[in-house]
Formats: structure tokens, sequence, C-alpha cells
């Protein structure tokens, strides 16, 4: 059986990603999809609208066949670390191509971004660090840089997202020498970061989870733009748990641990560093909504999704010596989900899977994983008392969703 | 002016406590009376009804001239320490005598007992130990130790709160040699400890607060039992800040904190010892109430008070080192509120303090303090966000209550 793999956050599942998925098994002719999906907490620095078990359903009910967790470890990182632990996993179960939507779409033009940027990499770090000095942020120095040095004509534009997050795929593979063989297709309209609908039936996510938190838990003005499940499964979860979840409902508890850290303490968390901390402990008090704390945090020297994954490590109590004793790369295969037809190969290649297979989480306690464990319950605090304990449990006690 | 100090915590003030004042005058032949009152914390480690500021108000509508604080750093210890704090203030601030309430009432038991011990410290010490192997709580094995030895006649009944309270007191008087004068008042019925009215007017802080939140925010069945102004300060702080304060109230902070900690983190905190981390962190994933927690920790070994002080450590953040850090005996007054009265005390002999007096908290910054502004954060996440800021800006906006 031949599977291809897919990165994805489905925040939530929309019809931009039913026709990625759709266009990835055809172009890989693939037999089954295995997509590696991140947990509670995202790469931009938020918690997902629903809980991965919900999006997990999402995904099954709408052609993925195997769903595997990317850690936290990995999902709450920037694009190079976030890539190479996708792409590692992917790896690891067997997967003969990955296949990413990107706004270029044409895969021979990352394999020569890649090798490009290889070869200039001194002039390039340097345009970099010239860059951050006059103040600007990561991204954005490297943008610039980019833009500056004279590239050859297939080079990528990588002023866009998903262009970036394909050209870390791509450059994990050749640097790794994973034999995955990288595909791309291009994404149809919508741009990741739009928040108006686009077109008549595609949207981006995040224009979706603004719809949804702005017509108050009302869904019907998202419908045109989802799968059938996706609305079902929206709906299913407001009534099971009363919330979806965002920022403002952690603010709260955000602002509760900041309240009592000293700045040695907070320079201990994972991404804080050249001296922020004492503007995030002073932000933190007079700020009573997170939108207002963010506001007073933000400068040009720092993206907000840079901002937010630094907030992200607050809440979960994430600190750069937890990262430093789990691996560089991921040490298990957490299985979230699967098919009918998921559940036949993982049947028939699990001897040959290069990493442990986790379906049940008593079974495996590695630092690594300690951290999804503490995600997920810092997770369930943005939601109410009452079924707080339902999604809190459910990390313990739920096997992986079994979809016939 | 002759003061005479009294170590309080208010919570709330009633009849008995007017009484104990009135007595406490006289029998000084005062001038005036100076408190040191716990801050927002209290000795038996439960966040107070209402805030300090307000229990401020209430001494000083109620006969008590001067408030100042009793730090965080004593005001949520066992006895000993407490007591070494409250007289240390008392002294500092120039008091004549200190006159506390007891259940025997006999200022010369106290001395007697004093001595007694520590004649026989050696004997008694070993006596403790022994009873301490058998699996009891410190105060029940004192208590035990205490009974066994072939006391002299007049020696003090040591199982009753006030009295042990009042020996460390005088204990602290007579090994710190402070000229500081002890006298004792009986008290009027009421136990400490007592869950239910007992006589007409004079009733137990812990009978009232149990009435408060009982009868849900309605006080009219406490009237009978306080001073009208209590009655009103309850009422107003009710109107402000919409609830008392109780431990259920931040339960779901204590949770969220002790969910995202590992045993080692746990063990830096002050009093977590033994191993006792590991049976907190399994009580906290199951428990959905602090009483359901507290009922999982309770053992013979530890009374309900060290288990609750625990907690209030874990809540506020406070470690092993930040207590070290500070002085064994409190660095300085900080002066909560006074009457005209109290005034004209403090301008008269502020020169003699031999300790900085505080009036305004951006004065000073010193470790010692940062507890209490801790405290005063966390303790704002007791009543809900609408109002928190309003509590919360207060530690640094609030200059001393004065009541003409």
């Amino acid at each position: 059986m031949k599977a291809v793999g897919v990165i994805v956050e489905y925040n939530p599942f929309h019809n931009g990603h039913a026709y990625h998925l759709q266009a990835a098994k055809e172009l890989a002719q693939a037999d089954l999809a295995i997509a590696v999906m991140s947990g509670n907490f995202l790469q931009r620095g938020e918690p997902a609208l629903i809980s991965k078990w919900y999006r997990t359903r999402m995904a099954l009910l709408n052609g993925v066949d195997i769903v595997l967790e990317l850690p936290y470890r990995f999902a709450t990182q920037k694009a190079e670390t976030f890539a190479n632990g996708a792409v590692t996993i992917l790896d690891a179960i067997g997967c003969h191509s990955l296949c990413f939507g990107s706004e270029s779409g044409d895969i021979s033009s990352f394999f020569e971004t890649v090798d490009y940027l290889d070869t200039h990499k001194e002039r390039f770090d340097e345009k970099i660090k010239m860059n951050m000095k006059s103040g600007v942020s990561y991204p954005r120095a490297l943008s610039l840089s980019f833009q500056s040095l004279s590239s050859p004509e297939n080079i990528l534009s990588l002023d866009k997202p998903n262009n970036i997050l394909g050209f870390h795929y791509v450059k994990s593979i050749m640097q790794q020498k994973i034999s995955i063989l990288p595909l791309t297709v291009k994404r149809k309209n919508a741009d990741y970061h739009d928040e108006h609908f686009a077109t008549e039936t595609i949207a981006s996510a995040t224009s979706i989870r603004k719809a949804l938190f702005a017509s108050k838990k009302e869904n019907s003005s998202i419908e045109q733009y989802v799968p059938d499940a996706t609305s079902t499964l929206l709906k299913e979860y407001l009534a099971v748990y009363g919330h979806f979840h965002e920022w403002e409902n952690y603010w709260t508890y955000l602002r509760f641990r900041l309240l009592h850290m000293n700045p040695e303490e907070l320079r201990e968390v994972y991404e804080v560093e050249e001296g922020i901390e004492h503007r995030i402990l002073a932000a933190a008090l007079d700020s009573t909504t997170f939108k207002e704390f963010m506001q007073k945090l933000k400068t040009k020297r720092y993206t907000w999704t840079r901002l937010q994954r630094m907030c992200v490590h607050i809440l979960t109590n994430t600190k750069k010596t937890d990262m430093k004793i789990t691996s560089e790369t991921p040490s298990y295969l957490r299985l979230l989900g699967m098919t009918k037809n998921g559940k036949e190969y993982l049947n028939k290649y699990k001897s040959q899977f290069s990493l442990p297979l986790i379906s049940k989480l008593s079974a495996y306690k590695e630092d690594e994983i300690l951290l999804d464990i503490r995600a997920s319950r810092v997770y369930s605090f943005g939601i109410g008392n009452q079924t707080r304990e339902r999604l809190l449990q459910q990390e313990y006690k739920q096997p992986p969703i079994y979809i016939e």
C-alpha cells in the first residue's frame, strides 16, 4: 500500500483542505493518506478551536486514513523545527511521498531554492544578521535578505507562509536524506492569513474562525466553506463543551501565572529571551484582556506569532530545560485515529516503522510525551469547570478513534 | 502615649474581638491600641473572607488606632514563627504591652509553662520525637508529650489553640528579651474552632463565616454577633466585589498550577516535604473541588491546617528559597491604616521605631515585601474578572486608610 503524507492543523477542516487532500492522493497515486496533525496548541501559538480528538474525527470523516499527533515539542515552533518533526514522523511511518499546499505550486522551484540558499549560505546569513540589526523580526529579515540576493529565475517567493513551510519540508527531506518524494499542490484562492471570505466555497481557516467567533456560536455563516462533517462536529463540540477555544479563554490563567512569577523564573521559559521578561511582567499587571496584553508587547522586533508562541510556553510551563532533554527529532508516533483502510496499513507495516507506535498513553512515559500531556491538561482550562473533566480525562482514556 | 498591642486576623471583626479590645485597653491602661494583622492569607492557610483593606477599616471603626500588616512570611506559618513576627513588630513600633485572648486567662501560667518547658526541653523534645514516629501530626505529638510530663500545678492546657498562640507570644518575648509586658484576657465562651453559635452575642469567626457562606451572601443571620460596622462593611464588600473569598474560589487556579508542575518543581515549594508532592499531584488530577482535593490529601500525619498552608504556598508560588532569602524577623512595618489618635502617636514616636515604616509600597522594594505583593495579586483571583482590577491595583495605589 502506497501512503501519501500531509502535514496539517485542520483548525477546522474546510473545503480547501478537502481539495488539497484529494489532489494529494491523486498526484501521489496513493492508496491512503496519513496526516501528521498538531495537537491542542498550534504553530501560530494559539489553542486549537476544538480538541485534537474532534479534529481527528473531522480528518477521518473527510478522507484522511491515519492521524498522528505532531508532538508539542515540534508543533509550537518556528517553521524549521515544525518541518523537521513532521517530516521525520511521515518517514518513520513509511510514507512514500509528502504533498503540501503552496502558493507556488511548482515543486522544482522548492528544490532549486533549497540548493541555491545552501550554496549562498554565508552571504545569506550575513545579510540576515545585518537586517536583524536594524531591529526587524527574523521572518522579515529573512524575506528582505532573500529579495536582496540576485537570485535565478525559478526561485520561490519566500514571503508567502505556505511557500516557507514547503521550503522547510523540502529542505528537511534533502538535508536528512529522507527517501520521501515531495509534491506540491497550488493552493486555491484563499491566502492563509485572509480574514475575509474569498470565493463561494473556499475560505481560509482564519476567516472561518473569525466568522465562528463573530457569530457567537452560530455556525450557519460558514456552512458553504466546510464539509458537512465539520459543520456537524463543530455543533456537537459546542453542545458538549459549551465553548470553542481561543486565547481570551486562557487569559485569566496566563495572567495568574505571570502575576506570581519573577523575572528570573520567566527567563527559564522556552523562547523568553533578550530581556522581554520585564515587559511581559509589566504588561500582565496592566492588561485585562489577552488582546490588550499582546498589543502592549508587540514591537517591530517580535512577530505576533512569536509572541503568542512565547505565551503558550508560559501557559504550559515549558522551560528551556524541558525542550533540551527531549530529542531533536520525534521519538514516537502517537496514533490519534484511523479508518478501516488505515488500520489495514498499520497492521501490515507496523513491524517496519522506525519509531514506536503509541496508541495508549499509559504505556509510554518518556519526557517528550509529558509535554503533550501537560499541553492537553492546560488546554482543558479553556472551557468551563463543569465540562473540563471530560476533556481532561480524555487524554488518558480515549483509545485511537476508529471510523469504519 | 501608652500603646497596647494586639495580634489579630479579624476574619471578620466580631463582638468577641470588641470585648477583647476593650479589655486589653483597660488592663494595659493604654492610650491607644495597635493591631498587627495578617494580610490576605491567614495562619490556618486560608484566604481572608474580605481584603486586608476592608478588615483594616473594620478594625479602625471598632477601636483599633493603628493597623500594621503581619507580612506573608510570618502570617502563613506555624504558631512559633507567626508569634515571633508579630511580637517583633509590636516591639518595633514601641508597644508597652501585648494583650492576647486565651482559654486560660491567667498570665502567670504562661510564664511558668515557658519556664518549665525550657528547663525540661531535652526530655520534652525526645517525647515529641517518639510520638511523631507513631505517625501523628506535630501539634498532636506536642500535646501528647506535654500531657505525659509530670507537670506542676499552674501549667497551661496546651491543647487549646489560643493558649498555644499565647504561649508562643510569651516565649518569644522571653527568649528575645523584648521589653513588652504580656497580658491576657480570658476568652468569652466561643471556642476558636466552634462552628455553631454559642451565646446570644458572642460567636467564633469560624461560625460567622460558616453562616455567611451558608446563607449565600445574606448576612442578616450574623448581625447579632458583629458590630454594626462589620455588618455594613461586609454588605459593601459584596456590593463592590460580588464575592467573599474562600478556598473554592481559588481551586481552579491551584489545580491549573498543579496540573503543569512536575514533582521536582513542587518540591521546591515551601513546606512541601517528605514525598507528599506525588500525592498532591495525583489528587489534583482527580478532584473537581478543593474540599475533595483536601480529603484526598488528609492523613493522620498532616493536620488540615498544615495542608492548607502548603496549598497557599503553592498558589502563591512561594518557594523554600523565597523564605530563606528573607530575614528571620520582620524588616519593615507596613501601615495599613490609622485613626486620628493613631496618627498622633506615629508623628510623635516614629523617629524611635526600630524598623522602617512603609506607607507607600513603591517606596520599598525588598524581597520580604515581594511576598506580600504576590499574595495580594493571587488573592485578587478569588473574585470575578470584572472586579479584579480594583482589588489588584489597590495594593499599589491605596494609601493607608485614615479615619478621623
